[in-house]
């Protein structure tokens, strides 16, 4: 699993681990409603994640197309915009769960958060 | 949702942020098998989270005897430790889901993460 946060809100660490926590969730409930055997070989495999950031809004579309190209499974994040951005920004795109090599091959070169 | 990481560890934010969505996905998933209605009104009022800090474990500690004391469901994570802390280093406490008057009475005073 695969949360990638977008640079330019410059967001705080609390904002930000929110936001992954949002996707992680999401993508978690979806995984479990889509493929349970699946689901439960990435829960025994101890849950992995790793979340990462790119520059820019244009950065995630573009990332979640090459996602969905590649059936690997995605949610975007929106803010309500309680406090640090508008409501309705994007902030985060949840990635997976997702064989490391198919989720590698499309983030692998992106930085840590 | 309150995600409450321990400040000592002085985790990245990319770090902080992977062990408060482990403590997310943990509490959602306890959370839908123990109380199916409950989880779902908390799903449906946006899944409300928010990440705080605490400076040491004993801090974490007292914490997590607190909110047990007051029956809010609470949750551990336990970092594998292949990159910033040992394996087996308690990185972050999860409490809730819970109505906010009972979490904000035990965690209305600590800073944001």
């Amino acid at each position: 699993m695969v949360l990638v946060l977008r640079g330019e809100l410059r967001l705080t660490a609390g904002k930000a681990a929110v936001q992954a926590a949002h996707a992680a969730v999401m993508l978690t409930l979806a995984a479990e409603k889509r493929d349970a055997s699946a689901f439960d070989a990435w829960q025994a495999g101890g849950q992995k994640k790793i979340a990462l950031v790119v520059p820019t809004l244009s950065d995630l579309e573009s990332l979640e197309r090459t996602a969905r190209g590649k059936k690997i499974p995605t949610v975007w994040v929106e803010d309500a915009g309680l406090t640090e951005v508008a409501p309705g920004t994007r902030t985060c795109l949840g990635l997976g769960p997702a064989p490391a090599s198919e989720v590698d091959a499309i983030t692998g070169e992106l930085p840590l958060l």
